[in-house]
Formats: structure tokens, sequence, C-alpha cells
């Protein structure tokens, strides 16, 4: 790779979510070249996947292009590449475009679809954790519904507008929330020959609560919500399988269905050629000690989803969301200068700010350490929390515009069906 | 097709764009009953495809779901469909979803890409006549880059930052222009590591000017603004094959380039099923006659690009752009209500409004009827011009504030690499 050669140590970041750029960030104009790879020249601010795929906004308006973050910074590089081994002994890494060396390799790779083995699953069901994926959510839900004007037979159309959302986590509910309102606004002007009546979203959850990483008051709050927006809520209730066209149970219920969305688990997205006793089997997530150092290893740090620092009191790591991510990366950039010049690291300590999510227009639940609150006032916090989270200004004020509008107007306007004709199965485009 | 049966007499339009949208606007609320077919579920404002090919504006602001357009129309229907053939002894047309009755049929299908049979050139050059090829095309010139990166070959780098437009009507010195501005914005800044100047922008015409339907002094000027970009113009010059490596020519000139871009002519997208003797072998355009019927048919019209409608001082037909479509399926609109009164039929006159094409910042050239200006002002109307021109409050709003800011930050910040890893041989996302 063509990596300019300097007297500084060169930090070698995989991944540009939340931790890689915040790390990246931290590390600005210190003593060190950066490299970011990244299979995206994008960076995808993940929370709001879920209104790109049911046509709130436009996928541009979320994402942020990565170079544009190290204009006029020295010593950054980005290569968009996907890394394929590291070798460790020889501190170097292989990747689509050839080898690199680093003196600090910091594995901010994020986290992928977990089907927890069931390939039926994985080859049927929708997964929304990308842009593209997102875009295929949409596309599919609205080729359904054109599809279903063209058939006479009540089994076929039924099956056709039936929507499943397997995992009542934040994903399922914001998503399952979002298609209720596509339900109750959009989809019967835009469809007025199909009984809108026939359209049913059912969110499937394992456990007997949603989001319940949430508060007991959050959960029972978001179910009062999803239930009021005509959601089918399941509890206790685990897939087991889907064939396209059928979706099996851990009980008798069975649903007909030819859309799915699978947010019930994710993983950590590691690399190979790591020791295997780094492997967090469970969860497929890399054992790193406080300075999220993976265990084992002198140089490879690992942060964010793909991390996993447990202690007494937090026996599974940290939740893979966006601020341990981000708090991890900006710690790191600290401890790396202070190694460099032999200061003692800080170890980390997460700062749980509270967590929350939206259900609908004026519907969200919000728990934060001292003070927990669902409704309008909580929706008007979650949007302004989002909006100043997103990267650049002009997504900041396009999506803002785009919320309003949508407000105002009880509309979504980006409902074009730009990845078309059924492509869910086509795997070489996500 | 499951479409109602009314004692309306129906009007099938196939294809949503200027035309046919005219069209199905003038029937509104009139006694007869509108079902339009489109491959897309959405119009697509052509003129604005170079600024999404460049990374100015997202898809979702040039383009409209159609079905949006027809909320509240009782008799309007839209289908997601490709029209096959045209059984005109049974009124029929058959489509990939199904056939369908009409009483009057009206093609509205515009124009395609015209490689004169140049099967090569089809395999290996872009085309930009929809949003998914757009995207394509803003994919390419940023992998190209990425790639470039990577080589120490200097003809190979030579090579990737090397782009070659065909054709130099509007949408060559549109594409042009803008190339050029993010040759001298964003990929220098995005790209430190590259020798901007090994960036070539050729454009290449077959004629001995510029846009050579506008007036000597806009082609004139346009090819100042572009040779002030630093475009390199070549004229008088045809390029006769490319085989995704080298660009041969009429002369002795060829090009290494991994980047061409044909926008050297277009054809009408007929159907099939019509006698070969209304459609004009040269442009692929159907023959009608001053009232939009084509010629040997009694209810079959078509409007827009597709139509080629002459007369003595008008031997090659309409121009194939917005203001004839627009003003075609308008008059169409009020002669099918005349006809169904047995009143007599209007024929066409075109009202020539003007042309015009922008080249960057603040240059542009406008063709009034009575009044030809270059530069600052006319970079101002065309931008109003095509503001107003476009469908949805939304999208005005929100490619307004792009362009805001884009002129006042020098940027681009749709850059995103959306349809990715040298797609553009893959003909099913076309």
């Amino acid at each position: 790779m063509n990596i300019p050669q300097t007297s500084l140590p060169r930090v070698v970041i995989v991944g540009g979510g939340f931790a890689g750029l915040a790390l990246a960030k931290g590390l600005e104009k210190k003593e060190v070249q950066v490299v970011l790879l990244d299979k995206h020249n994008y960076h995808t601010f993940q929370p709001l996947l879920y209104q790109v795929a049911t046509g709130g906004l436009e996928p541009d308006s979320i994402a942020f292009p990565i170079r544009k973050l190290f204009n006029n910074l020295k010593y950054y590089h980005f290569r968009l590449a996907e890394v394929l081994k590291i070798h460790s002994e020889k501190n170097e890494i292989e990747t689509s475009i050839g080898n690199l060396e680093y003196d600090y390799l910091v594995l901010a790779t994020g986290s992928k679809t977990n089907f927890f083995g069931n390939k039926n699953i994985e080859k049927h069901a929708m997964e929304m954790k990308s842009i593209p994926q997102s875009l295929n959510i949409r596309s599919l839900v609205l080729e359904n519904f054109e599809e279903a004007l063209l058939t006479s037979d009540f089994e076929e159309r039924k099956a056709l507008m039936n929507f499943i959302i397997v995992g009542g986590g934040p994903t399922g509910v914001e998503l399952a929330g979002a298609l209720a309102e596509m339900k109750k606004g959009i989809l019967p002007k835009d469809y007025p020959d199909l009984d809108i009546r026939e359209m049913q979203i059912n969110l499937v959850q394992g456990s007997n609560r949603l989001i319940d990483a949430m508060s007991a008051k959050a959960s029972e709050k978001a179910e009062d919500f999803l239930a009021d927006l005509g959601v089918n809520i399941w509890k206790n209730l685990r897939v087991t399988n889907y064939d396209g066209d059928r979706v099996t149970t851990n009980t008798d219920e069975t649903f007909k269905a030819a859309t799915v969305i699978w947010a019930a688990g994710v993983q950590g997205e590691t690399v190979d050629g790591l020791e295997a006793q780094c492997i967090v089997e469970r969860a497929n997530r890399l054992k790193v000690d406080a300075f999220n150092k993976i265990i084992g290893y002198k140089n490879i740090f690992a942060i964010g989803d793909v991390a996993s620092m447990t202690s007494e009191n937090n026996p599974y790591g940290h939740p893979m969301m966006a601020q341990p991510a981000l708090q991890q990366g900006k710690l790191l950039a600290k401890n790396i200068l202070a190694e460099l010049k032999s200061k003692p690291l800080e170890p980390f300590v997460y700062n749980d700010k509270g967590s929350m999510a939206t259900i609908g227009r004026n519907k969200a639940v919000v728990d934060l350490p001292k003070w927990k609150f669902q409704g309008v006032f909580a929706w008007f916090v979650w949007m302004f929390v989002h909006l100043f989270s997103l990267i650049g200004f002009r997504n900041r004020v396009i999506v803002f515009l785009n919320w309003v509008y949508n407000y105002i107007r009880f509309d979504r306007e980006s409902r074009l069906i730009i990845r078309p004709f059924k492509i869910k199965n086509n795997q070489s485009f996500k």
C-alpha cells in the first residue's frame, strides 16, 4: 500500500464508525501518522438508518465522506479497503489493496448482524446495518405494495402486506414505529386500491419485554405507543426459521410473510489472524483490558462494538452502542499519546449518559441516569440529541428540514424504489 | 392487470417523465380514467442528473414519487410496469404485469442513450439517463481516484484520472464543467497524495462547436468558460471505439482512460407492436401528426422525446428536451377531452422559450428568443428556472439549500460511493 513512510509512529485504524473517528479526531495534529481503512468511503450514522429504510430521510444526509474529515490533516491517510488478516508477528496487516505495517493497530470494525447460525434466515431476511441494506428494505416494502396491487389472491396479498420485525430492541421498536406511521400516513394515500387494514406489522421479541436494556417504565410506554399505532407485539416468542414464505417460531405460532427484518442480534466484526483465546465466543467480540488493548497483544487494540471489556459488575462488556464507542475512541487517543511519552495510561470508565428510543411522532422514551421520561418532551430530546450527534453542518440542516417537513405534512417523501426488483438476496451489493 | 372497470374512457399513459405527467395533470378531475405506467415509481428531473453524478445533490431531491402526485385523484391509477408490446388490433397492451385494454394509448416513453450500434462503447462507457446511472458515474469517478492512490505506475494512474466525455451538447458541457469544479475544489483536498494536475477532463465534440443547438455566442462563451476551468475541448473529433482501456477516434488521436461518459446521442424509446413505417429510423422516434397522433393509428399518441412531429421548417422534429414534452403533454390533455366531446382539435405549435446550460459557478449561457446572455446573471437565471421547474416543495427547498451550501463552501458533500466496486457493466442495476 502506498502510504508515505515518515519518522512518526503509525497508527492504523480499521473502521470509520463512531469509535474509529473519535480516535482519529483525538490524534489530530499530534506526533503520529494516522491511516484509516474502511470498506465504505463514508461514515454511517447508524441510529438513523431506520428512517432511510422508511422513506423519511435520504441516505446522503446520514452519511459523511470520511476524506472530508481528513482535509488539511497532513499525516492522515484514508484508504478504501477491507482488512483480510492480521500478521501480528510482523506488525503487518493484509488488506484487499496490499499489506501495511503498523506501530499501533486499532480494530474499530463494529458489528454485523447475528443470525445465530441460521442460514435460512440469513438468506431470506433483510438486515439493516448499512445504508445499502436500508435502501433495500425501503425498496422491498414499496415493491411488496406494488405487487400486492396485482394479485386477487387474498392469502398472497396478505403475505405481501405482512411485515415481521424480529427483535424488540431499539432498532426493532423504532423500525416498527416508523412502518406503522407509513401505514397511517402515506401508504393508504399512495395505494387507495388496497385495503390498508390488511397490512400487519408484527414485532417479535424473545424476552418478556421490549427494549429490555432500558427501564421497565420505558418498556411499558414503548409497548403502549406501539400498540396505539397498531403494531402487533409478540413477547416471549422466538423466531426459529424463515423460508422466504413462512416464519416459524418456538411455539405453534407461524406467520406467512414476504418481509422479515432481522434485528434480533449483532455480533462483533472480527478480523482473522488473532489468537482464538482473545475472542468471546458468545458475541464474537474481542477481549480487551481496561485500556482497550486486546488480551495477549502489546500494540493491538479494539474499541467500540467489537471490543468486550468486562469487569465484575459488567460481565458481558459494554452495550454495543454509540456512547461506549465514542468514549473508548476518545480515551484511546489520549492513551496512545501517553504511551508514546511513556506516561501512565488511564483505564476506561464508562460514563452511561442514558439511552433513548423513538417510536413515532411525539412518542419517545428516554432513560437518563437520574430521570426517566416518555412522550412528547422525550421525543424533542431524542430529536435534539440525534440532530447534534450527526456529523456535518449540511447534514444537520437537511435532516432538520426533512423532519420539520415530515412533521407538518405527515409525509415522508423519500420513497423511491432505488434498488429495485426484489434484490434482497443479491449479496454482492451489501 | 387489476384496474377497476368504469364507464369512463380509459387513457393509458406510458412513462412518467415531463410529457406523461403534464398530460396526467391536464386530465385531472375530468371524465376519464387515467392509468400511468412507468418502470420506476418516481419521476426523474433529468436536467439535474449531472449534479447527482458529481456529488452536488442527493438523488431523492431530483426525483418525485409518482403516486404522491396521484393522491386523492379518484380515477387515477399508477402501476410499476414495463410495456412489452402494443396489440393495437385489440386496443390492448402487454406489460410485465399483465395485459391492459385502453381507449386512448399515449406513449411518453422518452429517450435512451444512442450508441449508434457500437457494442463496445455500449459495454464499456457510462451513460447518464437515469438516477442509478448517475450514481454509477459518481461512484466510478471516486473509485478511480481511490484506485489511482494505489498504483505507482504512471501510465495506469493517468488513465484512472483521465475522463473522456463524448458529446458536446448541454449534457456533456454541464458534466464537464461540474467535473472541472470537482477537480478545482474537492478532489485536491480529498486526495492530497495525488497530483491533481494528472487529472484530465476531455470533452469530445463531433461538430465544430459546442452546444451547437444554441447560438454561436453561447457556444463561444461555453467554450471559454470550460477552457478557463481547464477542460480540454476537442472539436471535429469523433470517438469510434472504446475497449475499456483505450479510446480511438476518427483521427490519429487516442486516449487511454478508465472512464468514458457517453453523452453523444439519444434515441426514442419505442415500444414493440407498431407498424414499421411509423418509426423514423435515424432517431428511433415515432412519426406523429400535428395532434401527436401516431401516423396510421386512431387512438395511439406519442408525446415528448419519442415523438417526431415534422414540418417544412422543422424537418427533424422538435428538440428532445423538457419544453416540447411539457407543451405536448398539456395540449394533448385538451385534445383528448375535445375529441371525447367531438370538438375540433388544436394543432401543436411549439413555443420555444429558449434554452440554457450551466458550466459552473457563476457561469452559464442563456438563449432567450429575443435576448442572449452569458455569465453570472445567466447563472442565476439558470438556477431560478431549474429550481422552480422541480416537482415538490420539499425538493425545491432541499436543492436550494444544497446549492447555497455548495456555493458558500465551495463544496459538494454527496460524495458517497453508494453503488460500489466498478459495477458499470452490471446491466441488471440500470
